[in-house]
């Protein structure tokens, strides 16, 4: 199965000696990233397209605490794709203890030019769009 | 209304050119921080007190982009109280165009201990839980 | 005499319970920016103009711990300033003990174009180079 | 010879479209985590152990620009070792291009209690001097 993993680095703790709530929205596009590189292509090969996929939405449950030098996995499927927008979801596990540390979503769209406008790439960037496509059907089996 | 204002600095922007969305989730907790202060006490003194408030969970859309430099305002309700736990609601404005840029919310418990173990305040820190309780009823009003 | 103040934020600690060094580079920037608009011009509207500064080194001393909700000044000095490079120094004190924390400096340059090539300004921002000019005399007083 | 190697994160740049500046401090910072525990213990551990080994200064060169997803690799030197203070020199290079993009230096000290006091590990903690002594000599070959 697909996974990102990494240890915490000290700089993304904070003074309760835990990962700070706001770095697992990091720690998640450091995964997505890898994901779209191994599924797609590589993302900054796709800026340099002119496409880029912010995000529309994030929401997750902080379910236990990172701390410094702990490795993590974080695992994620492609749950939507529509050619226009597309949503992950993710789990953080501690690989030491196994514990379910994270468990969230993110909603994104495609969007080009300077004004970062929404898009649809199945005409546009077909190649992308089927890549997409098909690893969203293997969410699925 | 209470609300919280400064300017996007330019290390909270990423190459998009516009905040990292994972910055939202500090952008509200710098606004959390004052709201406690200025409706329950320094949040630092709490700590002192042995009484942290973690994250249980956030949730957010991102409906703007804020650049750098831009003011924006966080304006802020508490929507459940129990003495146990606490969520708010956000939204953060542009103040120069009035756009609605992010909406979310985030729960959280009051915690206790190295440990970081739940505790319900109502006895333990009565003067406390008065506090939030009556920002929470002005919320209703 | 000018100065750059604010409190130290949550997330900007880190698990010794202490801003992390790193982020001195960021309060000094925030500084940097706030003297810029206040002697020269809004740095947001120079890199519109199509100037921008970026650092070609910096150093710092870290002398005391700064604390979340510390509040804290920056004061600042333009010490070279030629129209191709400029430096300052700065000093970061504790306002309520008046403890010195950071003592540093920063050498920059101006650059244009999206290689960011390194420019003189004494022509091509007379103006510009100007304030900055009648900034560096000031501190010579 | 020892190297640190890893991609330019997406959230590591600033509008700039560059690493910010401030990062390279934190670049450094997980290169000389890891540096430690290949050479003397995890320094996870070590802080378990009660001993902590903050910044007193950093300084560096910002030579050339790190962009997203490049790979860049950290050299490391251990330049001096005293027992009560230690400094390191590093460079960062892109693995792709080869240039060198930074270069700097950063002094730290041993510190232990709940103040950070500084102390001299060469009684307290033996076998760690000795294995940064040992570090040290092989710098000098």
């Amino acid at each position: 199965m697909w996974e990102y993993r990494r240890k915490v680095r000290y700089y993304e703790t904070d003074r309760m000696g835990v990962v700070h709530h706001s770095n697992y929205l990091r720690l998640i596009e450091d995964a997505r990233m890898d994901w779209i590189r191994d599924h797609v292509m590589n993302y900054n090969d796709m800026e340099k397209l002119g496409l880029i996929i912010p995000a529309v939405s994030a929401s997750g449950n902080f379910k236990a605490f990172l701390r410094y030098d702990d490795e993590f996995s974080v695992t994620m499927k492609l749950v939507k794709f529509t050619g226009v927008r597309l949503e992950f979801t993710y789990e953080i596990h501690n690989t030491q203890t196994g514990e379910l540390c994270y468990e969230g979503e993110s909603v994104h769209y495609f969007a080009a030019g300077d004004d970062y406008h929404p898009i649809s790439i199945k005409r546009k960037f077909p190649e992308i769009y089927e890549a997409f496509a098909a690893a969203k059907e293997k969410t699925e089996e």
